[in-house]
């Protein structure tokens, strides 16, 4: 039996380049024991659309031995992930994932409001955003414009 | 050599009981090949200390036989998350991810916005919020008090 852990091959996002604000979706899901061959290509494919997409920052994806996974994207905003979600492709793959791959899936989106890295091989440990941890912070200074 | 894969039985948190506007914190690492045992000691005890957090709302955790892992937490406010960062005993385990146990990560905090759930088991496929991905919605018109 194919093993279903993967992370893809996409590294994680550094925030070189992003806007001050963006916004994320987060989805959790269970896979079903469905065929696994179906179900990379459509993952795989989906991956490949998604870097199309105007608007589209960058991507996290791990799933683990017991078919839980928990894939990140980033977009610029929120009318980009909409366009996303409406994409005919993307929709078919959404039924498909109803029908066949997933026992239960959370989706949020949620937006970036700070973030922080850490490199060892740079001996980068980046202080916090001043906003980071501050939830006193002017909510509406960032670029969240789209 | 044990294995590294690991997703928290934590289950997959639902919408109920939330705030309609709440926080995560995304959390993407690489592990080094340091100690396993003391990782997942460190690691075990911290989700049990973000557990009795106030303010805690849920998590989910993956990782894949490569390494690279996904934690997201929840939480109701970011004055719940400065408090979570500063705890002593969490101070010292990030000093701890930082010298021994991750080459690299990536902390993000999140305002969540927008949440849909899929479950097979109760043939439900919730309809997307009015805002869920709606960019002109009124940001303000949810319980983000803290």
């Amino acid at each position: 039996m194919k093993t279903d852990d993967q992370t893809d091959d996409i590294q994680a996002p550094s925030k070189a380049g992003w806007p001050a604000r963006y916004f994320s979706v987060i989805f959790t899901a269970q896979r079903t024991l469905s065929d696994e061959d179906m179900y990379s290509l459509t993952s795989e494919r989906m991956v490949e659309l998604a870097q199309q997409q105007p608007g589209f920052l960058g991507l996290e994806s791990v799933r683990g031995e017991d078919g839980i996974g928990i894939t990140v994207s980033y977009w610029r905003d929120r009318a980009a992930i909409r366009a996303w979600r409406i994409d005919v492709e993307h929709l078919a793959a959404q039924q498909m994932g109803r029908q066949e791959f997933y026992s239960w899936y959370h989706i949020r989106v949620a937006e970036v409001v700070a973030h922080r890295t850490f490199d060892a091989s740079a001996a980068v440990d980046s202080q916090p955003d001043a906003s980071m941890y501050d939830a006193s912070g002017d909510r509406d200074s960032g670029d969240t414009s789209s």
